[in-house]
């Protein structure tokens, strides 16, 4: 029996309230409304920013809801006018909506679609400003518009990018979010060239994207920096050919990476979602053309300080959200690349679980061993 | 008689202490050592830079000093070596050098030459790390390695922009400095494209410089800022079309100029060196690609912040010293342009004194009618 039109009964983890356990649910997923496409989830990843939400740290955080924005699945059924996708697609949900029709997917400038942020920014669909999800009639709010903890899950066509159907979803799943960020900050954001210095802080997944990413442009050095030296073997796979362990120097880190390169690094990334570390990573940028980009998401009401005379004197300080990758347009074409084994997926995955396990899932993912962990739905 | 290899007497404002009236004293110039060039300066001009050292708050800043970097002159006699120049020649001093030999030069990326930064920045010349000015043998230090306030002053061979002979010096002194700072901030950091929304927050000289730069590069909407409405009139005829105060409204400027401009503005610059008008600066740029340049320099120690969102979600923060222009290359080209009619100089000229009245200067610039004073010598 079919289930287009038809209200689902799915199992989805429920964040029910601030840092409480997650929990295993028969969640009702409505169908898809005009402009929507409702997914089958077939894996997921977790990813800090479920966490910064589900920790409460996130202002914008709305609970009851379904976290999860990095995963794969197949399209189940798609509203009235959706001509995106189609039932059988294999694709990517996009928390970065991409509508090729607003003034930013204009501007050619950036990937930060405006289309349907109005919605998804208080975890309800743009058509009727309601939630898909419900439990017993009680509605659960959507999150990042993705909400992928779930079997099945309801997204804007503008937040689904179809890919290609022989990828295995199980690791093409990670070109939702962490994979692309990094290497976009490379290769969209700063656009490292061929022989430039870099320095990257936090070497998890994201980090170690930036690594692949500067490694595949040419960089002449990458320079690796994080408080757990154990991370040096794993980053080496990536690209890092040196490591900086801050807790092993007296002096401030900038300086150290400032003395280590004879003025400074051409391009640096914060990985991390420190402050102080986008200090560092800006001051050890060398004078005159040293471009440092943030990658890492501050906790709410944070602040980035500086001398002005840091970008007076020619460092350039900007940021990359989801690596400036047009989502739509682009993901699929990560995919191709992941299929010609041009750029790293598997590598990442440290652990697979299934949805059960969730929240075991968080606390590997917090400890210092985990890149990602997949989850099967 | 030839003053060739002679020590040459002449008039000179001394600076001998913070904050106290500059005096005219009998100043001994020695002769230009090997690399050296010495200049009879006919005209200079006033520029904050120079009030911002004499108060104090410039923590390099060296007392007794020759101030002035800002002008135009004759050269007398060069040192040993010296090719670029030759006596006679027309010329502009640089205070940022151009040596086409460090890495910076090399680089092709800045203007921010290194080649003598090491002396400049303690007021002495680099073959015997002393002054070439003295008064009755006591040194007198250099200043930005120009110090123009004095008849006759000793630069860097790389330190020296020789110009069309049929310039007039009493004009083009003004493209030492204040103009082209402007101008290359729109030119050549930002890179503003026609068709941009531009704010400029300052409108003194180096304002309305950003403002004429912006109008050439054809920019849709020039919205200037700053608290002296008065100063509307005179920025109308640089090219600024929107004048906004913020002393008339409740809300914070940044906010005033994002509802101005659905969103914000493209392009943002700041004139005047305050930080809390960099933080407004940035913040009044668009989302997704707004970039703000910070042109003002900030008393020491002080600090920008903002949160890392304004950077993650597509703005750029950047500065910018002398307009990114190569000072030898490109001040020559200037000169040029303006003798074509085609970057206006003459309009910032709003007084004319002489060196003895340099005091009466500095209060003219401290007050509100004052673009530029040049002062004969």
């Amino acid at each position: 029996m079919s289930s287009v039109g038809q209200v689902i009964t799915c199992k989805a983890a429920v964040a029910w309230e601030v840092n409480k356990p997650l929990v295993i649910e028969d969640v009702q997923v409505d169908p898809p409304q005009a402009g929507e496409v409702r997914i089958k989830i077939l894996f997921t990843a977790l990813c800090h920013t479920d966490a910064y939400t589900w920790s409460g740290k996130d202002p914008e955080g709305l609970f009851p809801c379904i976290l999860g924005h990095e995963a794969a699945g197949i399209v189940e059924s798609v509203g009235e006018g959706v001509a995106e996708v189609q039932s059988g697609d294999h694709v990517i949900p996009c928390y970065q909506a991409e509508c090729k029709e607003c003034k930013f997917c204009k501007s050619g400038k950036t990937n930060l679609c405006g289309k349907v942020r109005a919605a998804t920014g208080v975890g309800v669909m743009m058509a009727d400003k309601k939630s898909r999800f419900s439990i017993n009639g009680k509605p659960i709010f959507h999150f990042m518009g993705t909400s992928t903890f779930s079997q099945y899950t309801v997204v804007h066509n503008v937040s689904v990018a179809k890919i290609a159907p022989n990828a295995p979803l199980d690791k093409v799943c990670l070109l939702g979010c962490g994979v692309p960020t990094g290497l976009g900050a490379v290769w969209n954001t700063a656009k490292v060239e061929s022989g430039s210095i870099v320095a990257i802080f936090g070497l998890g997944t994201v980090g170690l994207a930036v690594a692949e990413g500067a490694k595949t442009a040419g960089a002449s050095r990458v320079i690796g920096i994080d408080i757990d030296s154990r991370k040096f073997v794993t980053a080496q796979k990536f690209g890092v050919t040196e490591f900086v362990n801050p807790k092993e120097h007296d002096k401030p880190i900038q300086q150290i990476i400032v003395d280590m390169t004879d003025g400074g690094v051409d391009y640096s990334f914060e990985c991390i979602g420190n402050v102080s570390v986008m200090r560092a990573a800006l001051e050890c940028c060398h004078k005159g053309w040293g471009t440092s980009v943030i990658v890492g998401v501050a906790a709410s009401g944070q602040e980035i300080s500086t001398r002005p005379f840091q970008l007076v004197t020619g460092r350039v300080w900007r940021g990359t959200a989801f690596g400036d990758f047009k989502s739509r347009s682009q993901v699929p074409w990560l995919v191709e690349k992941y299929m010609k084994k041009e750029i790293k997926v598997d590598e990442y995955i440290t652990h697979n679980l299934n949805l059960a396990e969730i929240n075991k899932a968080f606390d590997l993912m917090h400890g210092g061993d985990c890149l990602r962990c997949v989850l099967k739905m």
